[in-house]
């Protein structure tokens, strides 16, 4: 019962994440493709981004929360840690498309992405002190871990390259999503076994 | 479970989008019912189109994922695909309510709509492919295939028919909701059946 | 199945609709009481009657999808119209709120209490057309549409008692609202037996 | 069925509460993170406080509804009233931060706080007149309604407290939540036993 609100309530949370960022794309006053709509793509490029990786963290978690057992406070609190950093993921977002991937920006999106890695791992291992003896579970956590660990590292580098050129920080962010994106073979095959 | 959960969080992302489009629709700073309500008129009417509109795909979305058995991760990613150009509805709806069904707008309009529909169509192979010797859902996805198909063929020529009236565009725009709000006798069938 | 996805697709939207409307509370740019608070005071008590009223649909809405049985595609088009006029309530109470009461915004909002009450009337007599036999049903749809009627009597006065005097329309949806919050102790029975 | 839909809906709204929240803190227009971003610091430091206290009322709702058996009338409004004040977080929180914990502003905090906090009390009293014969729900109740008059005991210094010195009433705030967060061993094994 409590898992299945803990998953309720984060997927509400990430939902509404997900889809109030479009509110950060402000309807621009004239209606000419170039003086308009034109500088508005730095801001639609942000959104993608950020759609793609809620969307990533939407889909690890779902696997992450299903496959639990018993939900203890710790984890409640791990949980809403890292649904609080995904939160600002709009704001950073709308920094960022709104100055044109100025360097400060990027940074700062880096960053966030970064406290969210951080959060995310965070929940793995609080989850695996928790649930020991849950085989399935702890080889995903493994997994899961392993990648994070890597991309943790790559935001972390994405922060001052920022300041070298903004377009190597969004490279490296963009890398991490890759990874991700491409299915896991291991995990899905972890999950059905 | 899985399936459930697909169901559940594109639930929450469509209440959230058919929702907020509302704040699009801006408060005006007077009471004056002609100087201050008439011009919102079109505001109004977009918002009633793109209402209509998501309340369609939501009911052809709830038939849909409610007669699959599997979820694949292409069909999760294939329905975050649908989701982010649901997303943008409101975006387009606010820019041609407040410029007054402008012809750039309503291009902009029909884009949207239409790559809206195109993800739908992909969404029904990505399904197709991944659950075959359902014979139910087989049947619902030619039928929703086929109208779709249609669907985005009226939106592909709204998009240039706004450069030479906006009015035409619309009209293919409601053309195409009025298929689809129209009880489909054979789609009803088959869910029974 | 389908009708707990009604239910879950209502409940969302109408939870969107009651949160979104603080948004329309502008934070005022002072610290002033009585110059930045204090005129703050008609919005506030826009806010609170809208919440109630929207809580009571939430409530009536509730008890109603409980006790049916089967919903058709009708069912699904008179809720997602009942949702529409809902939709519009935190706009017509900003307007209302941030104007003082002035006599043609407690008319818009009276008009769309009005139109909410219409189409809840509606979704009444579609579930009862499509829902024959089922006598808790029946009996709660008697209730609710004797009550209801008589409701959107006095919204109806409301609309031209607010060029009279605004605190008179202001009245008779206060009467509404108490109307309502009474519990219906033969509702209740209803329910329960 | 009722306390399902009661569960869900509260978790929709509080969802929403804590998510919109982030909308308030407004995206600066210049890059610079002296002047844009350091000014921002009290609106996210109120942005945390809020984020944690409300996943603090979201934790203690989750384990009290969780333990609940019979849903009245009654409860429902009771727990719609603690929505009420609950709604109002965000606006209270953006106006504290934007204003970088001006007196008036943190009174108006801590007075927002005391409400959630008597409204919840309220909704422990009503559960429990209407629960009787239910242990484990008694037993919660006592040492919730216990911990939380202790609770608006502070907040309520807290309001005059700000007219002294706003950090007075913050500690208390702070308290409070401290209060909260350290697991409550006994409430714990109450709710497994």
């Amino acid at each position: 019962m409590t898992k299945t609100r803990l998953e309720a309530f984060s997927d509400a949370v990430i939902a509404i994440i997900i889809t109030i960022m479009v509110l950060e794309l402000k309807i621009p006053h004239g209606t000419d493709w170039e003086k308009d709509i034109v500088p508005l793509i730095p801001a639609f490029i942000s959104y993608i981004a950020s759609f793609v990786g809620l969307g990533i963290y939407w889909g690890n978690h779902h696997h992450l929360i299903h496959t639990i057992k018993e939900v203890s406070s710790g984890i409640m609190w791990a949980n809403l840690h890292l649904l609080f950093w995904l939160s600002l993921v709009p704001f950073a977002t709308g920094w960022m498309g709104e100055n044109h991937f100025e360097k400060n920006t990027v940074a700062a999106y880096a960053l966030i992405s970064d406290l969210c890695g951080i959060a995310y791992y965070i929940l793995l291992m609080v989850i695996k002190n928790c649930n020991q003896g849950n085989a399935t579970l702890l080889h995903l956590i493994k997994r899961q871990s392993k990648k994070g660990t890597l991309s943790c590292i790559a935001y972390t580098l994405a922060i001052p390259a920022a300041f070298i050129h903004p377009a190597i920080s969004g490279g490296l962010i963009v890398l991490v999503a890759l990874s991700w994106l491409i299915p896991d073979k291991e995990i899905e095959r972890t999950i059905k076994g």
